[in-house]
């Protein structure tokens, strides 16, 4: 099993890998926010610019950037050209 | 991918780029405070001054003064001039 | 920016300043506690005293002193007098 | 403002105040418990005794001793001769 | 007030003289578990023997033996032999 | 009061006795998890084998293994032959 | 029961054991998340390729790749061929 090491991705990595492309992040509350993922932190804390928001499935705000805390986050997903 | 560090925005510089400018902070229970940004601290607690309250999208109060504690923050995003 | 963090209040701060003032703590599940602040700590547990309670926006108790657990605070405000 | 410490009641000497005394600890859930401070620790968690419950302002139970978690206090008030 | 500590009971108090004795304890979600105190730890994990459950007030579940997770326990009262 | 603490029985004891015995797993959102208890660390993640699930009373699931995350758990209750 | 340590599963190796096999991850809100389990991290943040998402029973999104805040999480199960 060592060497399966080699193909593990670890969750951190996910995010790192992510740097400058599109992610949609799922938030508690039926929310996501679809934007270019511009850092984040140990905490899951993230950074987004360009931003749309749906709530319960519909548009609502578009922000130029925004800090998503981590806290409230249930999942982070990557645009396909990943 | 070593210079690509260099594009990182962490996310707490989003408040501290954001100090004496306006910000909207949404908060759990469908509420958003904006007004200027005036102080923070690690845990994402918030000093804002001239705050307008909103609850489920409507006007409520209006405060010269509040601190928002980090906790229940869901996102805090920059107003335009950022 | 160093000369700008000069102009940072400190979030605690807001509450150091309203010692033997009025303020309004909002907590969870629509509650407000307005009155004199006599106390804080670092867990924003804070020392009210000639309290007045809102919940869903109508009076319902008076308490003479009161210890508001930190924990179920969404914002603190100042009285018009800070 | 050096002198102001004077004044400042920590958050836990509420409690320490209202030893052998009557309190009400108004917890999570629309309930309080209504007895005589037993003890307390640095939790919050606090001993009752001669415990009254109201349960959306209904009497509920009555109980000779009760350890209450401090988790899901709201608040906790002395009664008036503090 | 230094002779008063000699009155004072720790919470956990209340549960290590109630070893071997009766308790009730009050859980989330209006549920009650009453059974006889075999052990418990600092994070108030408990262990109860001839256990009988309620939910909402009915008599639901009987159980030999169990172990309820402090995190979920709003309060715990000692059967009145104590 | 010694000798007491021979009959006490600590809270993570139980998981170690029911290991390789038939345990139900009450968890938050009205579910259990009944299985084979075939491992658990300290915050009382447990892994189960041979699973039913009941939502709401009624059997769902049946899953060959299972981690149950302890986060959500309410009580453990190891079956009769204990 | 010294020997019997040899049987014992510890929780994390649910996860390392499963890796680049399928796994179902139940998630608070009733969802699901199924699909190849990539990686994972010590706070059971999980990382899932060619994810099939559900919501109360009903399929919904379909992710190339996601990262689950182990947070929300309320179990794992490996697919049969674990």
């Amino acid at each position: 099993m060592a060497n399966k090491t080699a193909y593990v991705s670890k969750p951190m990595d996910v995010l790192k890998n992510s740097l400058e492309k599109n992610i949609m992040v799922d938030v508690k509350g039926n929310r996501t926010y679809s934007g270019t993922l511009e850092g984040y932190d140990i905490y899951m804390n993230v950074v987004l610019s360009n931003v749309s928001e749906t709530i319960n499935g519909e548009n609502k705000g578009v922000f130029e950037k925004m800090l998503v805390r981590g806290d409230n986050i249930i999942f982070v997903s990557p645009s396909r050209s990943d």
